[in-house]
């Protein structure tokens, strides 16, 4: 069976901080008509904040979800911003906003017939023992998942070297997953992060194994595969072998503004559909 | 009477989306004794999301400042995000959210004894007209600086055409500001975006001039005065032609991974303070 | 039906300041016979200021297009040079000028068979209002276009951001046609510009719809489609999308000296016919 | 005595294409205030297109030079733009055009008490003999040096191999000062061009001695001396070996957009005071 493939939503939304976006309605319909199976929504403002989204506005996302014959893949919350979403702040405010918001991302997940929530560890501040801001992670994640549990939601825990320092290596997501030892708690990572330690990325599909439950796909520069240094043809090769039956999701495109979101959609749908 | 100098502590602060980040007590010592007069205030989490500050941390932070005798210059938002906080948003959710936002942090800058607020009026959706969100941000714009005058404190509406497509320009700016036409909003700019846009910085002050409330320096890839192709002297020279009273104040260092913020805090206030 | 296409004569012209340059006669044999459908002309010298073409040089031009069968797709001035053609200069000489050769080569293109006048809005200088120098232009734009309307011939609106401050991008060119509100008064874009302001080519398409006339393309640095990072592919998909029937026209290959005529004509055609 | 210096204005006046622009009055108090002796005015919108430039309008500018206690160095036409200004043309209309267009210079180069029009030979379409061009640009310029003879006026002709092909070097200057043989007709050379030559400034200077009238200081891309390769301290040197009483003048920091006209003025004015 062909593997899956997905987009990120955040090229299409003005995040981090440029120019151009598009609604969600568009965006969805955008990715459709490309031929991706999925859809991974960053569940941020402009496109799916839950505190800003009514009742009915959720079912017409759903509705054109449906209609265009696109999967929910995966949801994630914008680590940044005002409120961010740091489940290893010191103070316990943000911490609190953190798990509640992450639930919320969760019911609509739900809602929208998605079975996957990526789970970003977040990061401590100078003056945080690491230990610390582990146990604070690990504590969120067990709250989080609990919750996710009635929708048999998985949360997938990313290792974000580039921008973190908590959870860097599949070792540590490893770590974690298993500290927290409950079965909706599974992996993923992001080959820009691993290509960003210089390290090898098919190592993290076999070391993950049957637990990889989500991936990210993108170059260096979040560009397309096949536009960068980075063997991704074997990493394909690997996700078959371990039966990866989650979707091949790319993250690109959006650090920087001037990129074109439909190019990077396009191109990066042309090399792995012939890959998949 | 020399030029005041104040800092920004985004590169402090893991904003938008990376490391290393120090608790707001910490940045306000640093920059207070490398010299800096004021202290410009993100008001993101993890130093002062109004939300997540209690009563008591509003009244140490406040104490940290004083105890140091470095004033806040001016705060304001994360223009991404979760919520985000766009008043050009096409969903009244995100609207309201915006408003409500600077409102609590009108309260958050009179209350640790600011006198200004950035306003960045935000950009639009593919599929809104530019009038109507100009219109949307005209309006938060007055609710907002309707709430200010209580205390005084005045609105600086930012062009920020980097990211943005509202307000690009220093033309645009006054005529937000006429248009809303209330006495205490006035006009800023950001050195960074006028060198994106390949204009002339010294001729937003002198344009600008007896309105112009507050100013960022950068440089192109926000570093500091010093380390490209901008002219600097000038912009000092204009300002005290202008006689400028407000905060000359550095938004650097915090685009990308790897910058210590306290070089750039150091390197730049050396280059100004020469020149103040 | 195919899109037509058509090639700027700029590059073939020493504009705006260097060699080699080709009679107009010998530019429209080359063109046509590489394939062109139409032919873009600026309107100066040595190719086609009006004050220079005697009758009898107008009919040999005229029996030169119709010998070689190819269309005058449209026609444009210099905007730059010794009386520029500025119409927002604060100088009421020099918008009498302007006002007055746009009306010459609305009627020079009238007698060359062609229905289009690019109309550049122009820059303010330092000192100029925003809105005085937009009334200017929109009252040049109306009286022009008045003119222009015995002919049928259609202005067409370019925002181009890259060298100036008026209209910039697609939003503003629409509220100065909405502004302006005549039938022959629509809309066209440059892709270089819309590179240059880092935002979405496809978008100024979608936007403007059934108002866009005319279309220049140019990657960055005026290279040929294919030669840089533009989306190509999917402007010529809108283009088929929104049922354009104007002339997609290169604007490129003048822009440094040593770039050969030929080559860029030649090299743009063969990308573009494929996908037309 | 030391060296005269002199700054040209298209900087500060929007040519060949692109923003910013001052008005003259601005640009003439700006480059008093720096410091500089003279200034070379380019006689083209919006600063000086003499047919633009009402009675009044003269006055008022001599008065802001004799104000400012500037001396106008020289006189210039773009050499590009609607019209055009070549005295080579093909085209009987566009060579009478440039002779009237460079008499009307002359004229006002008089009234503003300048004493030097730079003579820009012209360049040849593809199909000209150079013979043909050469013949015709030496009529021009004996009719416009006949004409400028009755105020004292000199006419410097200056090699301008980068945009041109028929006087690319110092030795068809000197051939053409020779076959048009009047004591108003003198030599003139623009560093710019010499190097983009890759041949010697002072080669230049020693070979033209003392029918140097006048000469242009620049670094490649137009970037002030002491920004690149050339060797400007020998220049200098040489110029006060040959008892040069010309202006030094800049012609520098028009090429791109986003240069700052005051950073190269005050820059370049720094770097040659020292060496006057």
């Amino acid at each position: 069976m062909a593997l899956k493939l997905s987009f990120n939503t955040w090229a299409y939304s003005s995040y981090p901080s440029w120019l151009p976006a598009y609604t969600l309605e568009e965006t969805i319909k955008r990715l459709a008509r490309i031929g991706y199976d999925g859809i991974e929504i960053g569940a941020a403002s402009p496109h799916a904040y839950p505190d800003f989204l009514s009742e009915s506005r959720r079912k017409e996302i759903k509705n054109v979800l449906d209609g265009e014959g696109i999967a929910l893949s995966s949801m994630l919350p914008a680590p940044s911003g005002g409120p961010c979403n740091n489940a290893c702040s010191p103070y316990p405010e943000e911490r609190r906003y953190t798990v509640d918001n992450y639930k919320k991302i969760v019911d609509l997940t739900a809602e929208w017939g998605g079975k996957t929530v990526l789970y970003i560890p977040g990061w401590t501040l100078f003056g945080t023992e690491r230990r610390e801001g582990w146990a604070w992670s690990a504590e969120a994640l067990s709250e989080i998942a609990g919750h996710a549990a009635q929708y048999d939601i998985t949360l997938a825990i990313e290792p974000t070297s580039y921008d973190s320092n908590l959870v860097d290596t599949g070792d540590h997501a490893i770590e974690l997953m298993n500290e927290v030892g409950l079965p909706n708690v599974k992996l993923m990572f992001d080959t820009f992060h691993v290509l960003y330690r210089r390290e090898v990325m098919t190592d993290y599909v076999y070391q993950m194994g049957a637990d990889l439950a989500h991936i990210h796909i993108s170059e260096e520069n979040r560009m397309p595969p096949g536009h960068g240094r980075g063997d991704f043809e074997s990493v394909m090769t690997a996700l078959k072998e371990i039966d990866f039956t989650g979707y091949v999701t790319l993250e690109i495109g959006f650090d920087h503004r001037g990129a074109e979101p439909d190019w990077f959609a396009k191109e990066a749908f042309t090399w792995l559909k012939e890959r998949a």
